[in-house]
């Protein structure tokens, strides 16, 4: 069983992978890019803009992608996996390329292996904008709420060319109606 | 102008390499991997099997190419841009992959940009048998005869495939000859 848990950035992922580490004690959890010591590294080299090519940093995320399948994902299928991203979010947020291209490339990387269950934490625009105005803006949220959107729209795109099973949940619900929702979804 | 220097270990490509640098001090002579910083970490960690992932090892050799392009190539077409392997290289060395999807992957890592010469230093299995057992063996040519046999065809097949400007060399003939022959096909 691999359930990955998707979203933009304050939809609330960490808060519900809390509450799931919490219930299920006895899951794998692990994430993407970073869930390897060689990904952990790769992840940095690209964070601290390393690579001068794009191209070259999307392939640097391949390559973590394909080496977290192979040590933690694969190994680990007949227990639960429970992963802070997939590649959902590797072809949502590599938007420079056509969605076609950069699919093929992720199932390449992860060798067809995909998620069992896929989460999705969707924010409506007026939600995101209130969430964004509480906080200090990183790097990625500095791009402004239209790139955000545009992200979140790929994600669900995403999770639909590849006819994933799937759960997308409104993010403003209360954080235990959300819990709730998930773990009905992940035990159905 | 892009010229690329290929041929399997124990072909002559280094000391074909350091001639051409004497005749050409304008040119800018780079390889692959490891012609930028990142790329030569890059290198390491896969020499190092710090991956364990055969696609994890693709992908880092492809984001090594596609920085190269885009810092050391692209911004010096101008000049002469002499390499230590390519692309070509990189389809021939990943085996264990269709070569039609690896030639997808590296147009993708070279953005179509592709070598505008090729000298390919090519040797007979006779020839290859007698210089390998004049020196230790690393642990490619560990892997044998046969191995770089196939490596040499798939070079030749990748060269053909891409429809490039191309010199076969006889690697056995003098270092001398061999030089004349390059000169002539990178001036003409």
């Amino acid at each position: 069983m691999y359930v990955v848990i998707e979203g933009i950035d304050t939809a609330g992922k960490s808060t519900q992978l809390d509450i799931l580490n919490k219930n299920h004690s006895d899951a794998i959890f692990t994430k993407e890019p970073g869930g390897t010591e060689i990904g952990t590294r790769l992840r940095s080299m690209v964070l601290n803009g390393e690579a001068k090519s794009k191209v070259a940093e999307m392939f640097l995320f391949l390559a973590d992608r394909a080496e977290h399948m192979e040590e933690i994902v694969k190994p680990n299928l007949d227990k639960m996996v429970i992963s802070d991203r997939s590649l959902i979010s590797g072809i949502a947020y590599a938007s420079s390329m056509p969605i076609e291209i950069v699919t093929s490339l992720n199932l390449i990387a992860t060798q067809n292996t995909l998620p069992t269950h896929v989460v999705l934490l969707e924010l409506s625009e007026k939600e995101l904008k209130y969430r964004l105005s509480q906080k200090e803006n990183d790097s990625i949220e500095a791009r402004g709420i239209d790139y955000l959107l545009d992200i979140q729209n790929r994600l669900k795109q995403t999770v639909k060319l590849l006819n994933l099973n799937h759960l997308f949940v409104d993010a403003s619900l209360s954080i235990e109606e959300i819990s709730k929702q998930i773990e009905e979804f992940i035990n159905e």
